[in-house]
């Protein structure tokens, strides 16, 4: 009987063959994980949730009610909130117009809107080697030809991006970039690699797609240029707020060239009608506020410490038996084991021991690098990031001991 | 010098066809004009904003935030608020459970799941003649072929539903339709259309999409049993808190069978990893409180009111010139002219005289019913009711005497 029900179901819903292409995300298949008793968990790609200026949210909330009303909360713009629009482009692109900005929901959204204009059956796109696996994801399920450039330790080579463009057969749609404090690999593009990059696709009338999520957690204080202000022509920027802000907002942003923009709205437009106004007015009157510099600076402090933190417990245990590159912004460690230790396993052994993080199979779409490991450091405390470190060295020891 | 700019712009930029095969919503670009000094507008799907409890949603705000924390902002499940989804199950889906609800950003990307769920290039699908446009633009940037089955008094009429689902040459993938209160017609399914067209799909192994958009906005008491209740097995249910609550928070579920759920739990993860959280919370506490009710009657209330005071302006100007049906719930009036008057044409003279509402033939796919308006009435005022009707009228008068 239950069979039969099975088997009427299989023949009256007929997916798309789309259905079968999208990738579960492995990351959220973890997030269902963390809640075990005593599981820590360094997979997500979660902000310390400590630093959400909540209360500063509750009192925006009820004055922006009182000086806007109903109005709030009725259907509204699908390109979305005007002045946080200008807000976006007054701050990341100099000589761009809040016209050029479409608000979305969350940069996972950009991403979708992005893969929808661009994608058919077949397209050529060529990402980095890792990549974000959210984006993975996401162009999968428009069924595109994949290439790679391997993200080595300031971006790119220049002259292997070179090559890729003399030698595609056919148009890549786009290169998808994240030149900032990478997901995964914490790597940033040198300005010299930068400028070269942003000029061979110029001439090459290639889009790039540059994925900034990262981009205003420098432990620095100074960011370089993006590829986008170094080529507003020929690049699409993609940005968001999950990482300065608060991700459960879901306010991030696409900048484009005027004439995209007005097709990406109609998507948009089919595909949610618009992002919730609220959220996009908890964002802008934050970030306009006098209070948001010392909010960055408070995120920067505090993700600086807790990398430098984690650095120390995983030296303290690893010692010299693997290397240890501190990132200098974002949220992750890349962390390298000898060649033949397979993360896949390491993983699932961890998991057993109450310690998750993500296998560095997962960043890439054909041949992976198999040793590597992405730690997540923003939202652990120091007893969690101490006892992770000492949980994942055991594992370690455990399967060297086994080879 | 800036036709070369373009020029390069159109080389750089390569588009996959479904950009083109999506038609900018009627309605989303009669909202830009709305604007306009003077003018007055019932083109909308606008529920009346003075009846969102905005007081109430500023207090759960500074309350929820108070008892729940930080994690109200930080990254959550993809499937969305258990406790709304269960309460959304046992209001709607007697005998259904939480996991066969999927939160999402209102019923718009409840139909964009559903089409990348369902629609291959070339996929057969069955819409009602009229449908909602929203649906008919989102489905279309999948690229179906459309089949069509007319609105009539009570529903489609179960004989010829019969002759098209046993002479369609390949499957259909579903059946769009909106039993309650339809958007534009206004018309609802008989209970014994409900049956039996419900049973149809049953044996032939075709799903049905049921949107329940309107289904709360009955001006009588009772609401008849929905397709999802008759048949749960082969029925997906769409659903919003847009009419009942505000559309702003943009909060929509999709109710299917749970092994349909779990697939596009990973396509609204690819799309926009979760919808926030926030909202939900907002939605859930104010529906579970004892102040719901209370709210619906009063909803229900005004706009029975309103669609009555409609029904009297347009019966003042227009007499018997028209036949005037006053719908039984929803939103909507939709107006029959005399066949000779093409509304398209109407509609811009409407527009020039500072009125505005859609013509019937955005509501088609193929052949259209010219002669078509839709009159959104739950957002206006008596004073823009009254004047409306009379400029309605005063430009109807015009094209007749023209003719």
């Amino acid at each position: 009987m239950g069979k039969l029900i099975l088997e009427t179901k299989r023949n009256l819903f007929k997916p798309a063959n789309r259905i079968e292409r999208t990738p579960s995300s492995v990351t959220r298949e973890i997030l269902k994980v963390i809640d075990t008793p005593g599981m820590i968990s360094f997979a997500g790609g979660l902000p310390d949730d400590s630093l959400f200026p909540i209360q500063e949210f509750s009192e925006i909330f009820a004055d922006s009610i009182s000086k806007k009303g109903p109005k709030l909360f009725q259907y509204s713009d699908t390109q979305g909130h005007s002045e946080l629009r200008a807000w976006i482009a007054g701050r990341y692109y100099p000589n761009s117009s809040p016209d050029e900005i479409l608000l979305t929901a969350g940069s996972q959204q950009a991403l979708d809107i992005l893969a929808r204009y661009f994608i058919e059956d077949g397209s050529n796109i060529l990402l980095e080697r890792p990549s974000y696996l959210g984006a993975i994801q996401v162009f999968s399920s428009y069924n595109p030809f994949f290439l790679g450039i391997d993200y080595e330790e300031e971006g790119p080579d220049p002259e292997k991006i070179k090559y890729i463009l003399e030698h595609s057969s056919e148009d890549l749609k786009f290169f998808y970039t994240i030149p900032d404090f990478q997901n995964p690999s914490g790597r940033s593009y040198s300005i010299q690699n930068r400028e070269i990059i942003s000029k061979y696709f110029y001439d090459h009338k290639i889009p790039i797609l540059e994925d900034t999520a990262y981009r205003e957690l420098s432990f620095e204080n100074h960011i370089p240029i993006s590829l986008c202000e170094l080529g507003p022509e020929h690049t699409i920027s993609i940005g968001t707020f999950s990482k300065t802000l608060a991700p459960g907002l879901r306010v991030g942003w696409i900048r484009a060239p005027k004439s995209i923009v007005k097709d990406l709205i109609v998507q948009k437009q089919s595909i949610d009608l618009h992002s919730p106004s609220i959220n996009q007015e908890l964002v802008f009157q934050f970030v306009s506020s006098s209070k948001y510099e010392k909010h960055l600076s408070l995120i920067r402090e505090t993700y600086k410490r807790k990398s430098d933190f984690t650095f120390n417990c995983l030296k303290e245990r690893f010692e010299d038996s693997i290397p240890l590159h501190s990132p200098q912004g974002g949220l992750f460690y890349w962390i390298e084991f000898p060649k033949e230790i397979d993360t896949d396993i390491l993983f699932k052994k961890c998991l057993e021991k109450g310690l998750a993080a993500v296998p560095g199979s997962s960043f890439f779409i054909n041949e992976a690098e198999r040793n590597r490991l992405r730690w997540n450091f923003s939202n652990a405390t120091k007893e969690e990031t101490k006892l992770g470190a000492e949980r994942l060295f055991n594992v370690y020891k455990e399967i060297r001991s086994e080879k």
